[in-house]
């Protein structure tokens, strides 16, 4: 074999529990005695009773509520969280929510522990990019499946003055315990299901869709994801149907999609999110409506860079055997598209309410952040990142 | 979709350490003023310079060795690496071998800190089967990938006058760390390489080919495992041919056959490891000799029991598209004992050296480790496994 993978290290040790009414052995994962800080976000958790079933499976810990964070939770949000825990004099956290809530939970724990200003824990233009040390332990209680933060150690982050959303990770912010229970998905509406199928399917790719190294099981594992998103992404949107070995499989394939097991040893891109994340921060787009408008223009623009896995990618996820190399690939940038529109996403940046005088903007703000050379290879300059956008305006399948 | 996953936990907090020359890193991982106790096998250790790249990397430590650990380890053995143990004052051990070495290191590490008779950790007719409540701490180093030891809580320890193998898992063994270095792969034998890979595609077979219960994700992994282990064991069993990519694939794909991943939520059989295990047990026979020797007559005597799956292993692991149902399971069948006959593997109980005779002895074993109800559905008794014995001596593909 011509390419190996390179040396890595994988450590996860979040314990997942996943089933039915898991939330109800809460009381023995968090030690006796701990005072919860209960994290939420919009009152959902509220409405739907999830977290009356969190506050009685604790009912012999002392607990107290920080409700209030955004989808694309903001520093300034978290800050409040911080303040509450402290004075508060709290010593545990429980996220209750979707990946915003368990990103910004994972933020809240370490600034709580951080000797120094917070904002230091991010780079990219608005912080020093300080290493974690410590964090405040926590655990999660999913609520939709998307973004695998409840087994990952990495949170993003919204800045609103700076006009950025910037990530970080440590080993510290690992939640000790997620509870997955594929029910709770049940109330959820099509568009955060359609998000959610969209935001593990791009992270699946953003792992796999570089160039080939031999490695063969995380290609394996990261077709199989695809395989099971395309299959089951249809029927996962359709909110009426609460069929629990259906959501089960969206569940844990969500989750498994950016555990960061698929991407041991191989290249990753993540120039769709570093794209996405500033259509985001410009117009408020759904972080999921931003991947899918601008990754086939990333499948297109980079065509000949991705050459080798497009095919693959054609060929394992797709199916598709007849035709030339290039063929395949342009069926399989097709079947991607119709893939998305299947389940009700945006394809082309109009459909998130970019038009051609925000490209300039965009770009900007990639530059303000430190995008200035991305991808697998880091050679996706300002003006290629630019012509992927200007793609994703006109192309129109 | 009808049957779904059942719940599950999934824990596993094992650092791998992947790649070239990790075996340098050893003295980080292990905490300063830690006394090491180094465990390991036969003596290749010390003739390839493994064990002197170890003690090179541990020079701030204070180190000492227990050699000697045998292929199918035995308690009297373990017990004697307990009394070293103690009386050196040592407080943490390092594994340096394959799986044998490993699990005889989690049992040691299992036994010194019990509180009883070491015996009782185990069940199965042997002792009490009582749970482990800690163990001292260890990491290890792997040098031959096959049983994923390196990555689980389970181990598997030979009682000699009870003419028994028997296993215990307990979250207190999973190993701190360890450190997988595929160039430790290149000075195994033929016979060695071949047990591996066998080894490793069993226990994917073991969580894989049962009952469908919908567990999208998990099947698709187990699929991918078998059809990398299919492509590269020929290559793998290969001694000369020194390929690193090669070697990384076999042991990153050997680790995730059995670090629970695959199996969480889908039901398991076991039962060609349980049969497999009192063959050895009557003529210490490889371990992964064993199994290739009993899988094509489980597959026979089963394939009612486990059709559905039989007929998707066919179609996803092999590619066997035509005929009927029935004619894809018989031709993946051959295929399998084909892929066993390629790299030097037994496929028949003559084989491995087992005749008419010894057969009673065998069931009377299975029957007095309680194996009594065993695969997935706890539906084969004796009589059944004694039927898989009699078609494993039968069967001339």
């Amino acid at each position: 074999m011509e390419k190996a993978m390179s040396d890595f290290v994988y450590y996860n040790p979040v314990k997942v529990l996943f089933g039915r009414n898991k939330i109800s052995e809460l009381g023995a994962l968090i030690p006796d005695g701990k005072k919860v800080l209960i994290t939420y976000g919009g009152g959902s958790v509220k409405r739907f009773g999830t977290l009356d079933r969190v506050k009685e499976a604790l009912h012999s810990h002392i607990v107290g509520e920080f409700g209030g964070i955004e989808a694309n939770p903001t520093y300034s949000t978290c800050m409040e969280a911080v303040e509450r825990f402290k004075e508060g004099r709290y010593d545990y956290l429980l996220a209750v929510g979707g990946g915003s809530v368990i990103d910004a939970t994972k933020f809240i724990a370490a600034a709580i522990a951080f000797d120094g200003d917070p904002k230091d824990i991010f780079g990219q233009g608005v912080g020093k990019g300080l290493p974690v040390e410590s964090a405040v332990p926590f655990g999660s209680v999913l609520t939709l499946p998307a973004t695998a933060s409840e087994m990952n150690e990495t949170s993003v982050i919204t800045f609103k003055e700076e006009k950025a959303k910037i990530s970080f990770s440590s080993r510290h912010v690992f939640p000790e315990f997620s509870i997955l229970e594929p029910e709770l998905t049940y109330t959820l509406p099509k568009r955060q299901l359609a998000n959610g199928i969209t935001d593990a399917f791009v992270h699946v790719i953003e792992q796999y869709l570089t160039y080939p190294v031999n490695g063969m099981v995380q290609d394996e594992f990261a077709e199989g994801l695809l395989r099971v998103l395309i299959e089951i992404g249809p029927d996962v949107v359709d909110e009426d149907n609460h069929d629990y070995a259906l959501r089960a499989n969206y569940m844990w394939t969500a989750t498994l999609a950016l555990n960061r097991l698929i991407s041991r040893g191989v290249p990753g891109d993540w120039s769709t999110h570093g794209l996405g994340h500033e259509i985001t921060v410009l117009n408020n787009t759904d972080h999921a409506r931003s991947l899918s408008a601008i990754l086939p223009a990333v499948m297109v623009v980079r065509k000949l860079k991705k050459w080798d896995k497009l095919v693959q990618y054609a060929e394992k996820v797709w199916g598709i055997t007849e035709g030339t190399e290039e063929a395949k690939i342009d069926a399989a940038i097709l079947k991607t598209v119709a893939f998305f529109k299947s389940i009700g996403m945006p394809t082309n940046l109009s459909d998130v309410g970019v038009d051609e005088a925000d490209i300039d903007t965009l770009v900007r703000q990639l530059k303000d952040h430190g995008n200035e050379a991305i991808s697998e290879r880091g050679d996706q300059t300002l003006d290629v990142s630019c012509e992927i956008y200007q793609k994703a305006l006109d192309l129109n399948f």
